[in-house]
């Protein structure tokens, strides 16, 4: 391999893994534009209206590496509005990511995925999956995604209370998501779970004040994430999108992301 | 308790477990449409057509206890696709069962569950949950389900090849059910997994005639599944979508699962 593969990976700048052998495509696009953009932040839309959603995204595209969205939870959907945003993304240069969590059979995901009214396949550059189906679940995605050129995250851990992905379960998600690296390029985690530094690492549950929710979310700084767990990118919902002003929050968190980064780098080098 | 909650689950007919004073109100229906019907039978309509879902729903409705659907993979579903279903439901006696699979947090999974384009919560009778994010996904539906006399089941086992779902992770879910059991009347299982006869237990991946798929979905017989594994309802996909004659096949596998319960009776009384 390249020197750069035989550093520690909390080590490796997001320029150096880019050009890792074999990053997978989705990967090295995300870590190109994130050195670009200096940001690690991913902004989670979790609002019901379209005309919002187009608002945040626009508002908060140029700080952001990645939106994530749920778009079932709009109450006024309409293909025009996933077209907007693919505009909207275009001109801020940032991924989409539906975070749809697909959990089915591989031949139930296939549809979920590519038809319905949301046709997720269509504009989502990134989608996630939880492993507890087995390697259907990846199988049924990558059938309708890598023809597209679309990327996959497993997701190996979570921030809510209770969580049943942990120890051996979170093992076998890292064990999937190498045996299918063609599709899965990373995953959602509390902290970096995999040494190959081809391998995206997302931490949500990220907030800057807040320790939690009444419903078991449980919340870390951008600090904790990205400097002590050795996680990529933070995925920041309540404390932008509940924040006065939004895009001065969003620019916050891009900040401490981005510094807790260098300082990870200077750290280890 | 009462003297029929002393008996084992598997000998206490339909009936008498729809009489078990701690019995949900959904369990309560179920078995007792289970018994007037004589149908322990729930097909899948995995269909991609909303004039096939509402075909489908009025054929096989005199021959099922409930229908279990996937509306996002409907490509032209309007809320009338589901007003149409309920009064299909009402006219042939049987519950409806979205197989959302919700898998997110509690603020999340509350939206996903009350809103978006498909308004869940307003139509499905049933519906089911991962309990990987840990027990806030059922608070965070049952916030918005349990007023409105919705009922869930929660994924303690998958018919899919090499599924996570098993060993300790079943055994959490057993224990998130009990622990929530004012929402949660039952599992997603392949064999009886809950000593308790007030909880539902239903088995996918349910065929006559075939194996598996290409996907990882692993079949058993209707026998194997109510005699020998001591489930209460089939779920049969396929084996009924794919038969030339969707009724005939439906009606055969009522029968088998139907005869299946009968010698579950006779052979533990």
């Amino acid at each position: 391999g390249s020197p750069a593969a035989k550093k520690p990976c909390k080590g490796l700048s997001y320029e150096a893994r880019a050009q890792l052998p074999h990053v997978h495509p989705m990967a090295c696009q995300l870590l190109k534009l994130m050195a670009e953009k200096q940001s690690n932040l991913c902004a989670s839309a979790d609002v019901t209206d379209a005309k919002e959603l187009l608002e945040v995204a626009d508002a908060l595209g140029p700080h952001i590496c990645m939106l994530k969205t749920h778009v079932d939870i709009l109450h006024n959907f309409t293909p025009d509005v996933t077209s907007q945003l693919s505009k909207l993304a275009a001109k801020h240069s940032f991924l989409i990511f539906e975070d749809r969590k697909f959990a089915d059979i591989g031949n139930t995901v296939k549809h979920q995925y590519e038809g319905g009214l949301y046709q997720i396949a269509s504009w989502s550059n990134i989608i996630n999956a939880h492993a507890v189906p087995g390697s259907g679940v990846v199988k049924g995605l990558e059938a309708v995604g890598k023809p597209l050129g679309r990327g996959c995250l497993l997701i190996a851990e979570m921030s809510s209370q209770g969580s049943l992905a942990t120890g051996a379960y979170t093992q076998a998600v890292v064990k999937m998501a190498e045996d299918h690296a063609d599709f899965v390029f990373g995953f959602i985690c509390g902290s970096r779970i995999s040494s190959k530094p081809e391998f995206i690492n997302m931490t949500p549950g990220v907030h800057m004040q807040s320790a939690g929710d009444s419903l078991g979310q449980q919340y870390n700084s951008p600090e904790d994430v990205i400097l002590k767990k050795g996680s990529d990118v933070i995925i920041v919902g309540r404390g932008i999108l509940a924040a006065p002003d939004r895009v001065k929050a969003a620019d916050a968190y891009r900040k401490a992301g981005w510094e807790a980064y260098m300082r990870r780098l200077s750290l280890t080098n």
